[in-house]
């Protein structure tokens, strides 16, 4: 089963990667962004086929490794 | 408008990162990952109201800065 997971700063939370991305597209003519929030994306191919095990397992892999769950929050969607 | 973007390394690229995660995955009991690939998201907010014109806004921010199509590539979704 395939697993995507969605990993963004939480509200509140600044991220100078996003601001810079921002400042550059400006420079670069880019008019009209108003804000960038960069996050992760991670894709996992995992042996589980029992679709809530899968999902168990995965947000228990985001809780202990994948996020930093102080600053950070996680998506997690399952495809087929 | 708001639009997201997935930056993910192009089949055959050689995927370091997440390769760890998966190796750090394994060395804490998570049996069963078969594959981890890590991309990037990153969330824009822009100034455009027209869809057609907002897409092709940021289809040009991904070209010119935001991924590398030499080994990447990206998608594009528009949110409201």
């Amino acid at each position: 089963m395939k697993a995507r997971v969605h990993i963004t700063l939480k509200n509140g939370v600044l991220d100078p990667q996003g601001k810079a991305i921002a400042n550059a597209l400006g420079g670069m003519g880019f008019a009209g962004v108003q804000g960038v929030r960069q996050g992760k994306f991670i894709e996992l191919q995992i042996a589980e086929t029992d679709r809530a095990k899968a999902e168990a397992q995965v947000k228990s892999m985001c809780e202990r490794l994948l996020a930093n769950t102080v600053i950070e929050n996680y998506a997690v969607e399952l495809v087929d």
